[in-house]
């Protein structure tokens, strides 16, 4: 199994997840990256872009255009495109017998209509999204293994829904959950606008999207299937000066005593196999997880009143972006769900 | 009145917070600081701790032994000290008809016992804390117009209870309210400590104190005065790697239907003539505060679910400690009460 | 004097130099600020821009064409715009009989060849360079006193001529001197661009404009006219990771035997009068000066080798820029040199 | 060769080199860290020390006590400690037959004396001292291969040297560089120290041991001998507020006409086939080497002047540490250079 070799594209590979992803694919011992495309940066070299990919991998973008000829030398397409781009190329590929993992948002909602609602967008063949596997492996993961087409989460649900699933699924909550979290920088994609500029970040601090944000449909739907009933989701994102990670509050109400204890062996007992899920006793930091895939949870009871309050974190670019993406792709082909991937935290 | 000039003292002249009282009283035009003092620095030249002083000011930071004697040569003595030390000096002070303003928390609290259980500590003379004035002048203006010990807000505390006082006030709300706050590192003080090392703080974020910081119950004070009714708060603070600034998002429901654009009438009427609060439509950042005196508050309604949100950010070190003190100064001795305070956030 | 009230105009105001300038002029005691004026954000509100201003400076922003008829209205205009613009805004408030200061580059110059060869550029008519003054009060404070047109200098060479003033004046150097100097990203203006997004300069630093940065020759006019021959000057600019300030570490040979102690007393011989100029014993930090209008100056000498070490801290954007222009009006309407400008560095 | 496995323990890996040491070796594929040891936390778990390793590397921390009887069960030792106590158990790990890499500075020089004099300290038996290579492999490869004891070079040498070799070994510059280098946080230890906090490093920046850093004389002695002639060395380091990374500007002065394509030509050369020294047109950045074992050099000529500038980037804590420890080691046992310390930067 180890000297299989899967031949893969990347669209959208100069963006920060894209480009995370062509780091973490670039070393993978299974892996040959056969293109990798971009719509504003093609016919650059990649290290060019990011140059200190320089003398490494200098291989030269595609554009969109380029990418039809191409899908039939690879197995697997890789997809981070906005939202609203994927279906065209996705469905080229499945025909042709390729699989797909999408990292944007096109194909993570059961319900087409939750999704043209929160991004004003449709579905031309709804068929296509059907097929998709939500691609957190925690919750999918024989699904995943089987998967045509994988859609993989949202960097803020990821770390809300690995929050919360062990509590849900005990169905022990009241159906209202509270996640106010911090995101680092490089969420914000790699962008040339006057927000997101250094001398106006540094030092700052910010919420954002209140009662709006595109997360919010879909933490709520992978937060009701946990629970078997609707959970009513209030998601506040905010803006840290820091490159990347995301840190997690959330806030939940539980509907029978339980002690800290209690609750803590919930969350082993769920993730105690899981290599990417680190259940901890002190706090989570965003220094634990950044540069590494894995999530790290931690709780704590107020027994009196009733109340939990988790806290979560991963690194969006990884654990929320690509790295997740590596992990499906392992477990579509039957590699190592490690492998490539079991790097840790380098902390500072 | 403007040719008013009062002799102060201030203990605990080194902290973060003391120094920033220094910065401020060292401009103010009706202020002479008559001796600084310190428990860890005493003996060195206060341009010696902060260098930024030198050939600016240069008085040397006296012991705490020295204090008694000066204190009949001042007409207000400011404390900056841990808990549980602020009582025996105040009580000379006071007996000597000397006004003193507490930055810490020994005279925060209407019932000594709250204080006792949360702060394992005891009052003396409780007598003493009955005459204390909380020192947030937007709730008690008249009162520490009057006052002869102000014992200023906690730095959360001026955020949280700002940003949700008018809704309060209107009853409207649930008793039960969820503050996550973030606050930048200098709320941490300046101790050598390894987790406030720069390579610990930098690129990360935490969460700390999960149902037990000593800021809740100050917090459950306030709103439920403001409430006339017992308020259960959730209070979450995190630390973000900033050097200065809080900012609070606050979760509440409200108990009947309402618009945004009420919910705003209301902070309107409440802060229109405050000088140190700014209701704005945009959410709030931390840049648009910091190194000034200014609360800044805004606000999201989601009327369909009669859900609130409130984010509120101010400097700790300002408005959060030192600038509040310096407020409520100027109303003691009838000065104009933004004398030495009016400065604007510099923004970046 | 203290009543003197100096109506000014502000061009450029919206970039980081220019808002800086509008506060300080807001909070100056004897300047009403009549109009400011932008090229990329005309007609809005000056607190839509800079939204720290929100409810204390909400003027409309003009745009270029409606600042001439309002010329006859104000004292002194600033100009605070990207090089090669400044000419005929000047020329025609030189003629109606109102002062300039220029932040910009474009009259910094004795020799108009020098900055039409670095610059690339143009004067139209020299004879309006030729009226400028250097705007360095330590060097040239009578001139700028009796000055209708004042080019103040650029941020870099400020702190590096203010690093060897002394030294230079003695004449005791090899006239080959190395600036090597790092400097907040503010100093890199507001532009949307991608080499000035948070995510790519956060926790990275790096060098810049070698052999060819345009402050070049004008630190070499300065220390020539200094050292009253011609110095060859090595300017190497850094970013750092930090929102404002200025470090120059800047490397010379001494001719003669000295100590350090006698150079530190020629430093402090020129300066000990100087208001904004701080000789240190220990080094220079840019935290003892940013949000200050101070210059701090420290140094070491080898003297053994005979080579000298001066280290020279300002803020970019004050002493660097907006600052050193309120200094000079400060002069040219008479009024005290530190009137509006006086504060300390925050230090956090 | 591939399934050798190398039994090391690892002295003083507790620092921030240390645990990068850790972490490096933990996933190295030929290595089995038999023990780790440290003063400051002995009997502490690692994981606890460094809460980024719970559940992947929890062995518990020893005292040097008892290091001397494992010393037998491993293959090679590596010490990260504080100056002046790696002999004693160097010693004794060679008189076991065991290889030693010593991350500190008291093998580094040619000449006792000279470590002697910077370093305050002695060597008992000098007869160690001689039997050290200096860990350079881009100088020493060969006689790293063969050593038995093998001393890295500081951080800031590793970049200097790197810098400027190929310059050197041409003979054609003046015996005398400047280097002015920039280090992020970690460089300067992990201890608590007021100098070391948050609030005290973050949007500040210093320089410090102007003409006396204890690295001067290592990076003399290497570039002499690159020289074959006395090199005279000016060294200036600073302290930039990010956590890793070194970037050095250093001038040198050459002594005959070069163009920077002739430059170029003799860096590509010595660096070609160098698997961590990177030679760019552009100019280096710390993100461009961060988290990983690489070098990027870059320079510029000024032809007319016949002068240089050699910017030099790492990451401290790997290229400078921990990274140049483990290329030795794979040197040191016949192991494929890369391995282990293979991985790019992630650029954010």
């Amino acid at each position: 199994m180890s000297q299989k070799s899967i031949s893969v594209g990347i669209i959208g590979a100069t963006g920060y997840a894209g480009q995370q992803l062509v780091w973490l694919l670039h070393q993978h011992p299974n892996v040959v990256i056969n293109f990798v495309a971009s719509h504003s940066h093609s016919a650059k070299q990649f290290s060019e872009v990011y140059r200190n990919y320089e003398s490494f991998f200098d291989k030269r973008l595609i554009n969109l255009e380029e990418v039809e000829p191409r899908l039939r030398s690879i197995d697997l397409l890789f997809l981070a495109l906005p939202h609203g781009l994927s279906e065209p190329l996705t469905k080229k590929a499945l025909e042709a017998g390729i699989k797909v993992i999408d990292l944007g948002a096109d194909f993570r909602f059961d319900d087409e209509k939750t999704f043209e609602k929160w991004y004003n967008t449709q579905h031309e063949d709804p068929a296509i999204n059907r097929q998709a596997v939500y691609g957190l492996p925690e919750l999918y993961r024989d699904e995943i293994t089987h998967a045509n087409l994988v859609a993989c989460p949202g960097c803020y649900p990821t770390s809300a829904i690995l929050g919360v699933a062990p509590l849900l699924k005990m169905g022990v909550v009241k159906p209202s959950v509270i996640v106010d979290a911090k995101s680092g920088v490089s969420g914000a994609g790699r962008s040339e606008k006057l927000e997101l500029l250094f001398a106006e970040l540094n030092e700052n601090f910010k919420a954002y999207g209140l009662f709006s944000h595109r997360h919010t449909p879909e933490i709520a739907q992978e937060m009701s299937k946990l629970l078997h009933a609707p959970v009513d989701v209030t998601f506040t994102p905010h803006l840290l000066p820091i490159n990347r990670g995301i840190l997690s509050t959330i806030y939940l109400d539980i509907t029978e005593p339980m002690t800290e204890a209690e609750v803590y062996q919930q969350y082993i007992a769920m993730y105690k196999d899981e290599p990417f899920v680190r259940v901890v006793n002190q706090l989570p930091q965003i220094s634990h997880v950044k540069n590494s895939n894995l999530c790290e949870v931690g709780l704590r009871v107020d027994e009196a009143r009733q109340k939990v309050i988790v806290v979560s974190a991963i690194d969006n670019l990884i654990k929320g972006a690509s790295g997740q993406a590596v992990q499906c792709m392992n477990l579509m082909f039957g590699i190592k769900e490690t492998t490539g991937i079991h790097q840790l935290s380098m902390y500072i």
